[in-house]
């Protein structure tokens, strides 16, 4: 499946719409404005997308599928991840007609659409498709650090927590290598950026003993490329998560890596007991854990001051940088091109 | 399923049996002998166990699954895991004609026996059981440092790679223990764990976003003994398995943590050009990384000196206590005692 063949998305955040509460929805509107004809959300129905989000200027939100349909949508996708991963209520009613009507359905959930019988029997009626983009099939390679021999450079964002901003910081330093003139790639590793890209494996997804496999054969696949920016996952330090995130690190034995953060998170999300070690630290930290298969260094910092008013904004980034040592921004803010000459410099492009 | 309701094991190693070669056979000959009646293996067949082990005096080695039916065997447990994980060949056969006269089948293999067609149509047939023991089943909780307040205290064996010796090192220590007069649980994470204990998760085959989550789980299964010896897997630094550790580790939340390592294991397993770290570098770094979410020390450090002279075992032993300054033995050569007192000083038991 190549999910940029559909032009036309209708997104449904139910009542979540939100930066962070519907973080799937905000991406996809954010890297893909021309390919979505409406949001769907009936608690935010009637209101300017662009004041809730900051971008998807002109796309409408409405009340319902029914509102949606005269837009045309060619699929719908799910913006947000439900409690529990589950569809129910309001949200799988809406589902269930979509895919009655014939619509495809593009869902990141970890239930996942083709284990629903009532959606099987209606897509099957239909015609609709269910396209489950966190499956990852039946993926069975376990890594031999064959990244790190690749011709592509690869840069690697990571984070001290999750949900910290490295998806967009990877897409805006793809877009900022691009017009540099690099030939760069973005590579996803989870379903919001595949949703995005188009391809890619939701490494969150894969049995545990193939995780680092499956970072290694995703850089494999843009081998022929000058550069890629891989899509982080998780942080070295999060209880839940921290498997998953060094397996990305040692599978796609990064050249680079640029660490993600947020001033305001304390504590790890979802675990308030365990805090957010200082960001040195974590450097420190990721600099060694990864130099054990592939040596590299931490050479930029990406602050998410996203909700923040711009001179605290300002003062922020500056106070980062100046910590770390690093060249520091917000990449959704102020663009990543200040993060360019020490990555170039690193990967020797 | 109880495992440890099949008494009488025929243990099928095709040609492999050895104490590497197959692992899994050794660790469940080693551990429950008296539930075993016959070893299969054609190129080993009439030969003495114990002298090829170390272990298992007196259970017979035969040529096939003919020359097995007079000790009648309850399951045939699968030894080894063959080469890409499938059934094939010679192998197959044997596991086909054993479920065809109703004998079942114990497997840690990755392929799961319940999804070959021809297998569980014969055994639809026979009555025989196909018991997938690496099968986590939709295990799907995520970790949040619950562990680290169980009133259990926990051990968790690490190592400077993988097949090592950690799971035998905790079989020993957990026997150490119960000697010492605690109440103590050995804490299955891996297939053969399972095999011998009759209980667990084999976690490397969990998806990665849960398989901290099912460490936490296992954890809390034991929540109500004085101790917990939680049997560890791969390496920090191994490029295919270091996600399947770091989980480990911070899903169980160790009190103290045992080192593994075997002075002849210069290069990772399947991956020679990744080089061991020196075993202090690697303890460093795993207390540094384990006590992102948990303070924790190595206390101990087990050295597999597996058919090394007793001599040399013995210098080996001293040279790794030397240079780490930490209490050492090979605990299936000398038992596990003098790795007890560091261990119940770091726990306060």
């Amino acid at each position: 499946m190549d999910l940029t063949n559909y032009k036309r998305l209708a997104i449904l955040t139910a009542d979540k719409l939100g930066p962070v509460s519907s973080k799937t929805a905000a991406g996809v509107i954010r890297y893909r404005p021309q390919d979505v004809v409406a949001v769907i959300d009936w608690a935010h129905a009637g209101r300017d997308l662009h004041s809730i989000l900051g971008w998807g200027r002109g796309i409408p939100i409405v009340a319902g599928l029914a509102e949606a349909k005269p837009l045309q949508p060619d699929a719908l996708l799910i913006g947000i991840a439900p409690m529990g991963g589950q569809l129910a209520g309001d949200f799988r009613t809406v589902v269930c007609h979509a895919v009655a009507e014939g619509l495809s359905i593009i869902s990141g959930l970890h239930t996942m659409l083709k284990d629903d019988p009532e959606l099987v029997r209606l897509a099957a009626r239909s015609g609709a498709q269910l396209l489950d983009v966190r499956d990852p099939g039946n993926f069975d390679q376990v890594a031999t650090a064959k990244a790190a021999i690749l011709p592509v450079k690869r840069v690697l964002t990571v984070g001290v927590d999750c949900a910290i901003g490295k998806m967009m910081t990877s897409l805006e330093l793809t877009d900022a290598a691009r017009r540099a003139g690099l030939d760069a790639a973005f590579v996803p590793t989870g379903q919001t950026g595949i949703m995005i890209a188009g391809w890619g494996i939701s490494i969150d997804r894969v049995i545990s003993d193939f995780t680092a496999g499956a970072a290694e054969w995703l850089v494999q696949q843009v081998s022929d490329k000058q550069i890629c920016i891989i899509e982080g996952q998780g942080s070295i330090e999060h209880p839940g998560y921290s498997g998953v995130t060094l397996s990305l690190i040692h599978g796609s034995c990064p050249d680079a890596m640029i660490m993600c953060t947020r001033l305001d998170r304390i504590a790890h999300r979802h675990v308030e007991q365990c805090p957010v070690t200082d960001i040195r630290k974590q450097i420190a930290l990721c600099e060694q854990i990864a130099s054990c298969v592939h040596p590299v260094k931490v050479v930029g910092v990406s602050v998410n001051t996203a909700g923040i008013p711009e001179e605290q904004a300002r003062q922020q980034v500056e106070q980062v940088a100046r910590e770390t040592g690093l060249p520091a921004t917000d990449p959704v803010r102020y663009g990543a091109d200040v993060l360019l000459p020490a990555i170039r410099a690193a990967v020797q492009l």
